[in-house]
């Protein structure tokens, strides 16, 4: 219960590497939230109560087969075991709003789910590769920004561990859905009221790592976590 | 099958973490070879065909119970899918031995054994910690090394990728357990002859992390990792 299953690991992603992936179907046997992309990095991936929805750059929804294959999926089996009510909550501020997790669980990862009336929200959607091995820094300097006023739905994702950063993203790392099902990303800020905050510490990490030629073509450098923070 | 189990991480042991720890019954039920420490870094132990040797500084052999606690632990359901005999063998060519995991799997885990006569082996027995929270770089300044010439023996551990590094130690980490079951050890060095080399890819990597106050004390800082092959 609240493990994480990830497949690759993000410095992979930075050196491009976005072929192969886990499928659909094996992530949502085990895995009812989450967060990724596609291959060739076409968009983001949210998963929510047990369903996958795939957004691409042109804020389009798209329906993912369950032989599809995501090259990134950090995904969990969420239960909540905290629950709070906020009347607001800003991002900067998420972090405070986890108390006690934070210093407690520091050294943990925690996975998040946020229910809101968004009086703000912006996010990205990353992609696509427009050749093989594009790095998801190169993708992030033409990612398309996107901002709502006044709409509902849900984040969801994990904060990770700055000693994890390169296999993860260190910090908050969250995706968004609305409740219309109209609108999606990458979170890069929010403004929240009416918020329903829960959250769950997460005891297990399993990471499957590709195989392929193509992951194994370069050396992946652990010095690219370092650029994580401009990518993610 | 050849799924590598791992408890905590490396960097906690870099700020001398060393209590709680995953039970020896716990990991032999799903794992035959692997390679840790118990509680207070007091030695090195090695798991070999399903048996757990724990060997303290002072050269000893000492029985681990069911229940006793291993604070790091790195083992795998070990079924070797490539087997090599070799006249001769030195430690700083295991790499090149390796062939053709390298570079073909150079982003990969690999389980390695090696079973030989060893013309000469160095290897260390660390701890124990001589106060709460000693740290690893601590210890390996007061480490004993031992040497042996003409022991035959095995060694089991793991390459591991550069990018990994903190969480796990990159590049080889090696025990040592000799077939009279009288020397066992953390490897330095060694020169074998008659030797079998057996290696297998491994897929995934499943980490449970400590929850306890104790792990969550202090943030445990990425940059650690840096000085970890002068510990590991």
């Amino acid at each position: 219960m609240n493990h994480i299953h990830q497949y690759c690991v993000f410095s992979a992603l930075m050196q491009g590497f976005s072929s192969d992936g886990a499928t659909v179907s094996d992530i949502l046997s085990k895995c009812n939230h989450g967060l990724g992309t596609v291959c060739n990095m076409n968009g983001e991936i949210v998963i929510i109560d047990g369903e996958a929805y795939h957004f691409t750059p042109d804020d389009k929804l798209h329906k993912l087969a369950p032989t599809d294959r995501m090259p990134m999926i950090v995904a969990t089996d969420f239960q909540p075991t905290m629950t709070k009510s906020l009347d607001t909550l800003r991002m900067d501020a998420l972090k405070d709003a986890l108390h006690p997790y934070f210093p407690a669980k520091q050294n943990n990862f925690i996975a998040v789910r946020l229910d809101a009336s968004f009086k703000r929200i912006v996010y990205r959607i990353g992609g696509p590769q427009l050749r093989p091995k594009e790095s998801l820094l190169e993708l992030a300097k033409r990612q398309t920004v996107k901002s709502y006023e006044n709409i509902s739905g849900t984040l969801f994702g994990f904060y990770s561990p700055p000693y994890t950063n390169g296999l993860c993203v260190a910090g908050f790392h969250l995706h968004f859905l609305s409740d219309d099902r109209r609108a999606g990303g990458h979170i890069l800020d929010f403004e929240a009221e009416q918020v329903v905050l829960k959250a769950a510490v997460n005891t297990h990490l399993h990471l499957e790592f590709p195989q392929s030629e193509e992951f194994n073509e370069e050396l992946i450098l652990p010095e690219l976590a370092k650029d994580l923070h401009l990518a993610e």
